[in-house]
C-alpha cells in the first residue's frame, strides 16, 4: 500500500539514540531523492534558523535543567516549523529532518524523567500538531551506538556531547522510549535495524520512502 | 483570615499590562518588607539567571513566532525556578517576581491567540506546578497604561517594546485574560486598581502582603 503525505510533499524525520547514524542516513536519503529530480531539503534540529543556532549555542555551552533544555529545543522547533518546514512541504519540497519533536519525548521524557504528557502538549505548541508523515527510527543498542559515534556524526556532536556523557541507563531509557513510541503509532514510524552496514540501512530506509513517490 | 504560604516564605508575583507599574510596585514592596527585617529577593522575568539574560537578549533582538517567544520565556522560567525561586522560598527568603507564568498565558495566549491549554501544560513543565502564593494584578485600562509607561518602567522596557507596539486590541485581550484568570483563582489573585497614585497602590498591595507576615 503506497504511503501518501497529507502535505504537498512528504515530511520525513530521523530519530534514534547516539551513534545510530541519523546524520549519515539523512544525507544518503537526500542524495537518493535528488537522483530522481525530486526537490528535497535537509534540516537539522535545533539549527537551521537564527533562533535555532542561538539555541544550539546555549545548549552546547550551558548546563541548564532538563525542562529548560526541552523548552529551548521546542522554541527552536516552533521557528523551524514556521520558517522552513511548513512552507516547503506545502509548496512541494520534501523535508528531511535530522531529529524532530520525538527526540524531546525520548531524551527529556523517557531519558530525563520529565512528565510525558506535559512534554507532548508543549510539543503541540511548537508544532501546531503537524507531525512527520514518516519517522525513521534507526535502532541500535546504546552500547553499539556510543562506541560507534564519532567521525560521521561530527555535525551533531557538539550539541549532543552533553547527552552522550550521561550514564548508560539514560541511553537505555531513551531507546525504550523510541521503541514504545514506534509501537504506539505504527502508521507513522518504521523501526530499522541500524546495527547493519550504512548502505544496507540506506536501502531499508529507501524502501519505505520510495512509497511516497510511487518509485 | 491571614494568608499562609505553602513554602517556608511566600512567593509573590506582580502581573499586569504595559505601564501598570509592576516594576515600581515590586521595588516598593521589597523596600517595605525589608523595613520589617524580613529577608526578601526581587527577581524579574526573563532575566536573573544566565539563561534568562540570553533569552531576554533573543526576545529583544529577534522577531520570532509567538509560540517560540512563549517557549523561550518558559525555558528561562524553568531555570529561574530551579536556581533562584525554589531554593529561596524553601529556606525562608520571600521572593517577589516581576512577571511570572501568568504573563505567558495573558500575552501569548489571550493576546497572541495561542491555545490556552497547551500554554498551561507547557508552563507546568517549567514550574513543576509551583504557583505564587499571591499574584497581584495591577489593573489599568490599556489606554492609560500605554500612555503612562516610560521613565519608571525603563528596566523592563527593552524586552517589552515589541509587545508595546502591538495594536490596542492586543492589549485589551491581555487585560481581559488577566481579569479572567484572577476571577478563576480568587484565593491566589488580588486585583488592584493601578490607575491610582503609586503610593496609594503600594498601600493596597501591602494590605494583602502583610497577612503573610502577621503584620
Amino acid at each position: 500500500m503506497p504511503r501518501k503525505s497529507v502535505h504537498k510533499a512528504p515530511f520525513i524525520s530521523f530519530e534514534g539514540g547516539e551513534g545510530a547514524g541519523k546524520t549519515t542516513q539523512a544525507q544518503l536519503l537526500k542524495q537518493r531523492i535528488e537522483t530522481h529530480q525530486i526537490p528535497v531539503l535537509l534540516v537539522r534540529e535545533p539549527g537551521t534558523t537564527p533562533l535555532g543556532e542561538q539555541v544550539r549555542n546555549i545548549i552546547k555551552t550551558s548546563d541548564n535543567v532538563p525542562a529548560a533544555d526541552a523548552l529551548l529545543f521546542m522554541a527552536a522547533r516552533a521557528q523551524l516549523m514556521n520558517d522552513i518546514i511548513v512552507p516547503n512541504i506545502q509548496t512541494g519540497t520534501t523535508v528531511i529532518c535530522d531529529r524532530f519533536a520525538d527526540s524531546t519525548i525520548a531524551y527529556q521524557g523517557y531519558g530525563g524523567n520529565l512528565n510525558l504528557d506535559r512534554l507532548r502538549h508543549a510539543n503541540e505548541l511548537a508544532t501546531d500538531e503537524i507531525k512527520p508523515d514518516l519517522t525513521v527510527l534507526l535502532d541500535v543498542p546504546p552500547e553499539t551506538g556510543l562506541h560507534r559515534r564519532d567521525a560521521d556524526d561530527e555535525s551533531t556532536g557538539e550539541t549532543q556531547r552533553r547527552f552522550e556523557e550521561l550514564p548508560l541507563r539514560f541511553h537505555r531509557n531513551v531507546r525504550r522510549g523510541y521503541i514504545e513510541m514506534a509501537r504506539r503509532e505504527p502508521a507513522r514510524w518504521v523501526r530499522i535495524d541500524a546495527s547493519k552496514e550504512p548502505r544496507e540501512v540506506a536501502d531499508d530506509v529507501w524502501r519505505h520512502v520510495a512509497e511516497f513517490f510511487n518509485l
